[in-house]
């Protein structure tokens, strides 16, 4: 059964690959799992019909037959619990890769969230340069530590895993802050992603979103 | 085989309830697994021993023969992998219970962050309480569309699961806010998660540690 997740129909990102469908087209795309993406609008996604969907008015969410999921982590996590590649086969080692998802999302992408909050909230607020300033900080102290566990490995713990996925999503999202490259090991690390077959092909599927739309509204 | 958490020795919460190993003490109480507690001062979480097992510095870390785990989200997955009860068998379900795991890291416990980070860090800046007050509102939409979801259901997603283990482990580090209470349906919902007798018996031991503390500076 081919599932369909959702994605915006117009991306802020432009195409730059930073809105959450992002994680979900790359897991697709790491397992070879075909998918169709039905875009949505700002409005369609704050409509019931898309909230029974995901409680949050977002993107993405997955569908397949009468399974609905939404949450990135989530949806990555059941990607690689149905197809091999993701996760791996030892109890511990896998344990320890859905960690990382979860180190993704709640202890790396908050940072971020919050710097983007203000990017786009109080950016006519008197203290916006000096919050900016505060918030680059929490974001380098939380880069520093992984960085620091990451050290020279290729990788988080052992072999690519969703693990993986979820952080280098998360990394991607803080590139153009600049702040990734003080890091020459992360920095490696996401060229390392980036560079990965399925990221690529997932890349290219929300840029042709982006590409069709200007062309479309021409 | 006893798994062993770690602990803040002394918890800024004076006894609370709001550290994080309380979500990971429930989730062992609800599926009566015994556990072991370590203690850690501030100064032993920094330090290269336990940055191995939590690359962030942080607590709960979980261990249990050779593996290592941090991140409630995961913690308290690995325990319900390992033990019935705290996930549905249907294997829809229980994609959905954990889908509302990550959203309660990543959906809700990010703006509770982001009010915390300027309630201890921002204190004295001139944009305080102008700023408390921009992110109370942040926390009341996202805790709006989860009142508008849960609706009158006991639960988020059928039966009480990981899910609720987390939502509410969210909700109840937010509790002290006031905003939670706005929303008769969710401070409902609280109410159902602290009356179950896995929850007091966490509550307890986790107040045990600190009352233990409290006397021992005596």
């Amino acid at each position: 059964m081919t599932p369909t997740i959702t994605a915006f129909a117009a991306s802020p990102d432009r195409g730059r690959g930073l809105a959450r469908d992002m994680r979900v087209r790359w897991a697709l795309e790491e397992v070879g799992q075909a998918y169709e993406v039905r875009l949505l609008s700002f409005a369609e996604m704050k409509e019931p019909a898309h909230l029974a969907r995901q409680p949050f008015g977002q993107i993405p969410t997955y569908e397949e037959g009468d399974l609905v999921l939404f949450e990135t982590g989530a949806i990555v996590l059941h990607i690689a619990e149905g197809h091999a590649g993701l996760l791996p086969v030892e109890p511990g080692a896998r344990a320890r890769a859905i960690a990382w998802m979860f180190a993704a999302v709640n202890s790396v992408e908050p940072v971020g969230l919050e710097r983007e909050a203000c990017f786009f909230l109080e950016r006519d607020k008197s203290w916006y340069a000096e919050r900016m300033a505060m918030l680059a900080g929490r974001i380098r102290d939380r880069l520093g530590l992984l960085s620091r566990h990451l050290g020279q490995a290729d990788w988080l713990d052992g072999a690519f895993s969703a693990g993986d996925l979820m952080m280098a999503g998360v990394l991607f999202r803080l590139k153009p802050t600049g702040l990734v490259a003080e890091f020459a090991n992360l920095a490696a690390y996401l060229g390392r992603a980036a560079e990965r077959a399925a990221f690529q092909r997932a890349f290219a599927a929300q840029m042709a979103v982006f590409t069709a739309g200007q062309s479309g509204g021409r």
